[in-house]
């Protein structure tokens, strides 16, 4: 098992034209798994309950995955204390605890370790850019000490945000990654896929996509736009892509959070590990290499992705010792109708029942078209009260006349 | 911690009215993590991989589970070698090492090892009442020697065969519960489930139920005609229910095995925690105690059941921790429209989309009706060979026109 | 052209095993095209607009077919005067007018005339047998002056006033068809289907069947069980089937009028002409012979009947002129494409999308189990007022929250 | 009753800023009637059978239309013998036939005769601008002679062919209207709506918009579309829109022809009168005045338009003699729960289900890009032959899997 820096670095990999899979989301599969609280989606568990975070990074390793990003979603100062989140661990804690599990993880196969930060309540507080990069830099003050092999900066909705991450990780002297939660129509303020990746390469991203809140095949979309968008700028940048493992039709700007089924009835749109094959395929075909999940993403929706490549990749990944390619374990199911399956065309092909008839297919996503600076936006430590409660059910009221 | 033997047993607290939360399916939920084969889904994980079963284990007890269950699904010796299922452990090694994660993991809380068995291909390949017997024998030996708290008949199609396994684990001396997997017609030669649940009782269950192959609302339905009969029979019992995690309305007798989506496309069909919420209520009311779950059952499952009946059990799970009734930590969301959805009301009520425009909300079921003593269904060592597979392609594409 | 008289009875032709094929429901096609009203659905334009009633019939006949039904739908007197259904022609008149209509557009063809009653508003008012059979008579006057080659009773809930209208109706020594509204559950009170045609047939009837409130495979299926039922009772009887053109999976026993979308949001129910082939199969393969519809039925439906059992009748329907079997005409098509959808294949497998993304596939249908006797269903010849209407309003708002 | 040329003009009308209501679509509704062939989409009939177009025309009146459209749809003289399409009337008989039936009609109402041109297999088949202008010549001589009241051209999918028929048109000193089958993305060769609508009005139409292949909502954004066209560059007309019943949430450019259930399976896409009620207003908040309707349309659909628009037309249709505003015609209903639904709210929310839980929402349009100048477009006199069909069928199954 090779030692810490051993590994051959991110920008050496995708430079040499290899696939880097990316991991999933922790906060959403380890909400399932029952350590993880959906309100915050803080990742205090990493210090709290190691063995959870460890297990779920190794099933990732497992799945294929080339990078064990450091459960540090949320996990600036500002955002682990909003209204009324009480943790027994400090900001610091969280974040080293988070370094080592990734980096245990990571020696036991091919993966480099990735820190991660993410959009501050600092920001849409509009805490001034001093403010914003000193929450940053306090997790960045982590990664250094933990040497970590790259940064991410993720998750980011407003493009000025993100480039504010960027030139602080940069500082930092490792390779950085940028992506923004956003899709083709752009950022809360409108700017496109195009001039935010421009944006975020001028800033010193090595690496630019998109995370979070669209469906795999919208946010394959997404960073085509940007793709573009850098070469007709003459600028030059790797491109990545972490989608929602979640099917999101019908969403608008911004995204699965405005659709009503957030965070709690998104089942539905989960998508099958036939749909991740088509994803990585879309992905791999539009020229982006760095191809991982984040919120929705299982295990085996990254090794479907690695199955998909594996091909390109010249490799299967570990979890593939318990799956055939295109289900073709099947032809050991005891049913002869189930071993009639264990064929590509059949699951290629499938259009799956929902077994909800009394469901939609689509939603109307709520569009409160609140974003930086409003006053319902603004940081708070103390718990939200009742009475700052009762506008905001009244205004759904009206809204979805529900 | 209450070392083996001390926690009282499981129909003392039946006897006693209390309500009995079970653990989730561990086959799919090991599957999607990366160490489940799903042809012919059988656990050497226990052996191979005891740190991801000993994680599962931990996740259904801290969301409220009374029972491990042991990973000793299909782990009778004549499925473990079924079709060219090459294992590198034995079936006794198996079958250990999961009574040993389950004790190790009851141990850490207030739950009970239950040692389970299943229906097996010696069956359904027309074998002698005491060859089928001898390989129950087989894994009961192992439940007897790692001193399990009580046994588990499941997932039995032929109430024959559910009979006999009963009439085994009896010899044991410890209590015994037995589950079906069937629908409110019966099982595979249209016994009724009254009368089913009155040949097990009469076989010596002292618990009797279903679990697998149809979803919560009908299998709590077929307990109750379960119980009807049973009382109507003058016989005496307990009930238990652990059904999919997987919407159902349009299975037929064979219940998902037959719908196209089996067993990799279910995903739309996934239950939200509120669904489960409605059935743990529903099978509350029918007068089940034993409520638990199978296939498709995720940690966040069974907090929901734990969660629904937490004033009827006096206590939250340990899980909660991390989430509110009713999703009152969404009142800790950044984004109003977000903290809008912190009630009770617009969990109840919603009807969530599968954001798959292009497909159905039910499918056409395949309906073999191949079952006990076809030649397509006899236990075979070899892997099956593409001549085999050849016919059942065709079979299929002339029935569904794909 | 045939005078009225000539044409080969109905019994004749049912008893020499040939198809009759019948026609469409009028007071939803007029509704569309703007002649009747839809909450008391009275057929007073037999007599305001002749013309349009005749357009209707012609269509029927140019479709294929064999019977003119009068369209004397709740032409009752007791029903044209309910809750202050102001109209400017007697029932009389009414009922006069419709049958020289129906007799006028025979005569153009092979067709009979049937006169038909339907249930009454005074006997779910508890009036008694005498009264109930007084109204019927007032409509049987008529058909009798008029000539009508034989009658119909139908829709009807209850099988004690269907076997009321029954005996009145065979005081004319016409041959008399008797069809129920009902389900597989049977009617209102929960009397079978085999056994309301076994009553039917004992009051008179020679054929018997049901018309309306399901779609037609659920109609198809309780004119099987009326069949099974007379011929174990050992009796004999010819079989009728006038189902609704609409999909109704989701219905309860009281057919369509539960479901939140009667009358005015149905559309997406409607069945294709690729349905209704479907139907007439089914009917025929169960020893169906008038094979007819209700509401919802267009022209162009009927012909899809004709056109599906036109080997079996020996000729197509004049309105087959306009049309190809199985989509041929397609052929004719500017578009390669839509040429490329002129063949049987195509249209037989076709799953229409609904072009509805926001909204379900099924329905929860109203339950409100009111029937015969409860005060809410009351003759009432004054207007409903406002202050009726409230509480009725309140208590859907309660059951669906909406 | 008013003579012809008696009425108040269109051009009258609309400069006085009155809401003018068309009709419908005669082709779809006289096929289901069985007067009307759907491959080829002729309209015979006018000739062959007078007495159900001019039911059809009169139903329109009565549900408020201003206009009778003369029924020379496909009329022009190279369409009515294309692919075999044998007819027993000449094109000027059938032209002039349709002129007749429209006045007769017209002059029992308030409401105007507009001569109609359509889409030409010359265009397509590359014919000269001569030969195609001959074409639209020989329908407008007949107009002329009947002295319609206005001219419309309608159905074009190349904006250069509207331009030669409004050219044409013009030399009648009529008023002009001219209306594309196009959405928002324009014509075939991605001409925008703006400039399609620029380019009519510089030919002479004095009412532009667009008419069929898409939904009513679509079509409406279609127009305000051309609006801004017209208004960015210094122009002046009045706004006509004629959109589909059909819900065609999953169209491409082509429309609804490219959908897989078109022609014979559109049903599940039919709007409801309430649908039709939220079209007329968006319609006229988009500043259209010319609110009429294309294939799908039923009178009752015309009728809900006229309905919504009443208060600002100061007047409600015939029809409405047996429709309430709202559905208050439900309190007459018999059953109380029935009589609940008599109610604004109730309709203007509803989302009706499918009844086919098996059939998805939205469908894949085929995309064969093929159109002007392609050899399988060219006017052919011959029937199609399965030669020739073949490699169609052969080409959709590849593309479809089917």
């Amino acid at each position: 098992m090779a030692p810490a820096g051993t590994q051959r670095g991110i920008l050496e990999r995708l430079d040499a034209g290899e696939i880097v899979v990316g991991d999933g989301g922790f906060v959403f599969a380890l909400e399932k798994r029952g350590y993880v609280k959906a309100g915050p989606w803080t990742p205090e568990a990493a210090a709290e309950h190691p063995e959870a975070v460890r297990q779920l990074h190794r099933e990732f390793l497992r799945a294929g995955s080339n990078v064990m990003q450091t459960f540090t979603f949320y996990a600036s100062d500002d955002k682990l204390e909003n209204r009324g989140n009480a943790l027994s661990f400090t900001g610091q804690q969280i974040n080293e605890a988070a370094c080592d599990l990734a980096r245990e993880v990571a020696n036991e196969g091919d993966a480099l370790v990735a820190g991660g930060v993410s959009q501050t309540p600092s920001y849409l507080s509009c805490k001034s850019e001093n403010d914003v990069k000193d929450i940053f830099k306090k997790q960045i003050d982590v990664f250094i000490k933990k040497n970590v092999d790259f940064l991410i900066a993720e998750y980011f909705e407003h493009v000025e945000e993100a480039e504010w991450a960027v030139q602080v990780l940069k500082t930092s002297g490792k390779p950085v990654a940028a992506t923004m939660c956003i899709g083709p129509t752009g950022d809360m303020h409108g700017v496109t896929p195009g001039d935010c990746a421009v944006r975020l390469v001028k800033a010193g991203a090595d690496i630019v996509g998109v995370n979070c809140h669209f469906d795999p095949l919208t946010c394959v979309k997404t960073v085509k736009l940007m793709k573009e968008g850098v070469e007709k700028a003459g600028l030059k940048a790797h491109y990545m892509v972490q989608p929602l493992a979640y099917h999101t039709p019908d969403c608008n700007c911004q995204g699965f959070i405005d659709l009503p089924e957030f965070p709690f009835a998104l089942e539905p749109r989960i998508l099958t590990r036939w749909d991740m094959q088509k994803y990585a395929r879309e992905a791999y075909n539009a020229g982006i290499r760095y191809i991982g999940g984040c919120c929705g993403f299982e295990p085996y929706h990254i090794r479907a992705v690695s199955e998909e490549l594996s091909q390109e990749r010249g490799l299967l990944p570990a979890a593939s010792e318990k799956h055939g390619l295109w289900a073709s374990e099947l032809k050991m199911h005891t049913k002869p109708w189930v071993r009639a399956r264990a064929r590509r065309d059949y699951w290629e092909t499938i259009k799956p029942a929902s077994g909800r008839p009394q469901c939609p297919s689509m939603s109307v996503p709520d569009s409160w078209g609140v974003t930086k600076g409003h006053a319902e936006l603004m940081q708070q430590k103390e718990a939200t009260t009742q009475e700052q409660l009762q506008p905001l059910f009244e205004k759904t009221v009206k809204t979805n006349g529900i």
